[in-house]
């Protein structure tokens, strides 16, 4: 395992000699597994680590599970960074896979600041790569849903890096098993899971049994084609949007001949990142709102609107497209 | 099903009235419906029709099939065209699939130039769509095969399109039904045969009861999404190649600046475009040979080579990348 999780820090550079690094340690095999290996390979890697554990708080023996990723960075002796999330304040922040989604990468953001690190370094592995293509496939997605997850990523200034990204599950617990490395038991507070669960349980085994037997490594691919592919895709998109995007008095305004004149494939991914930006999200916008949105652009009078979730109106004028979240349902 | 067909048309502009447009009827349900179908939307759609058959001459009822269409056409008051393939000539030329295609298209376009068409036309539906694509997802594509049917295609000069993209197969055997038309049994000549026959009748009912009801749907609107992202990469990489691939003594050269500075997700298309230049298609071309060639660019030193399969050889030197089919294995 340790080999791969090499070839992958240099294929996609993940670190540079003398980083400072934050660990996300759940205290999952993962996590747990991405601590030990690094701490292996730090002859070669020269980085310095801190550990932060976000302690969910939302089943018993959570405070259990932070004891023991305390005291793992303890005896490694790292700096250990923990923050104990306040249930009410997640009841009360509307979706709550969104929201602690959030919650979590604040906290490592702020972790980060604290320890003037360089990088944040998440566990996730093959495996998860594999589970959320097929996840977003069946559930309906275009190719920003096959940008699963990236190896390296700039989030919000902050470069977040996944070495494991290449790694199977099995080489993980092989390894942990191999050291005689304890974990505890992983139980990752997502509205995913069951269908993860059934995916991981179900789906891709029958998929390897009768269909590919290398589908883990093909699937595994075409994420990372994909990716490349979203990420060139949205750098125009991101330039596009700075060129042209104007906003005033909360409505976000694109002019028509600019959005016309752009390919079918940019202006879907415009739709999404101005809806983003007014947002936050892009939960419930499907593929049918696209084809509404070109429907607007392309074949409906002026002054038409389009109402999407999350009460976006996108508003159609002779010179510009207006998008704004409606006042009446916020009275 | 009508009503969609009618939808698509326009989405896509797929005819003008007056077009003269060659229909590809084998003879099975899609063809014969597709017949049918446009003889009914006609009153709007003011075409003049004509009939291609290509007789496989691989199986024994080939000729049943045949005078099965020619009759249908007859009563259609439709010029009828046929060649029958020679069983001889497929065999010699290599890769049966890859053969049968080229002559499909050969005769299409042959038959195009004698009606002087402005369209092809060509039957294929929803349902086919979404087997190709959760064909090419398990057997390894990028973006490129989730590009699987284009409703509106250019294939060399001719422009090719498919009313019925986004009709699924269950409307077209009920349009079938309801108007009693008959047709012959459809064994498309496919090595593909087996493993979709597997997708349609196994995995598709699995992942439309266990995972998602409208699977068909989101997989299609996934192919759509897919297909003008792909198209609009291709443009650029097209336009790319047109400017800078030199060619001398079959041998074809990028220089090694305007490789390097491409994003990896369009120098990943210009490997796949400079590949199908020399040997005409992509077959055995695979993710970990873009892997191959990014390390040859970027990790190599000058005068290495990788050799792909088709005896494809890239070199890089100082100044260029070089690609040519290997003279060793010709002699």
């Amino acid at each position: 395992m340790l080999s791969q999780v090499l070839k992958t820090i240099r294929k996609y550079r993940l670190f540079e000699p003398g980083d400072r690094v934050v660990l996300a340690v759940s205290g999952g095999p993962d996590s747990i597994a991405l601590l030990y290996a690094l701490k292996e390979l730090n002859a070669r890697l020269c980085l310095s680590f801190c550990v932060a554990h976000l302690d969910h708080n939302l089943r018993k023996n959570s405070a259990r599970d932070r004891a023991f990723v305390e005291k793992a960075a303890g005896a490694e002796g790292l700096t250990f960074y923990c923050r104990t999330l306040d249930r009410k304040l997640i009841k009360e922040t509307g979706h709550k896979e969104e929201a602690l989604r959030r919650f979590r990468y604040d906290f490592l953001f702020s972790v980060a600041k604290k320890f003037r690190a360089d990088k944040i370094v998440l566990a996730h592995h093959r495996d998860d790569q594999v589970e959320t293509v097929l996840m977003r496939l069946l559930r309906g997605s275009g190719l920003y849903g096959m940008n699963a997850i990236l190896p390296k990523r700039i989030i919000k200034g902050h470069v977040v890096v996944r070495p494991f990204l290449e790694v199977a599950r099995a080489d993980i617990l092989g390894f942990l098993k191999k050291r005689r490395i304890g974990y505890v038991i992983d139980e990752t507070n997502s509205e995913d899971r069951f269908l993860r669960n059934k995916i991981r349980n179900n789906l891709l085994p029958l998929l390897e049994k009768n269909y590919n037997p290398n589908i883990r490594e093909t699937l595994s691919y075409f994420a990372s084609s994909s990716g490349a592919d979203y990420e060139f895709l949205s750098g125009l998109v991101e330039a596009f949007l700075k060129k042209n995007l104007k906003e005033k008095n909360r409505v976000l305004s694109l002019s028509l001949p600019s959005l016309a004149a752009l390919d079918i494939a940019l202006r879907r991914l415009v739709l999404r990142g101005v809806i983003s930006r007014l947002k936050g999200d892009m939960r419930m916008i499907t593929f049918k709102h696209a084809q509404e949105f070109e429907d607007l652009l392309f074949a409906r009078p002026y002054f038409s609107e389009v109402h999407l979730p999350g009460r976006i109106v996108i508003l159609k004028t002779k010179i510009s497209v207006d998008f704004y979240i409606s006042e009446k349902a916020l009275i």
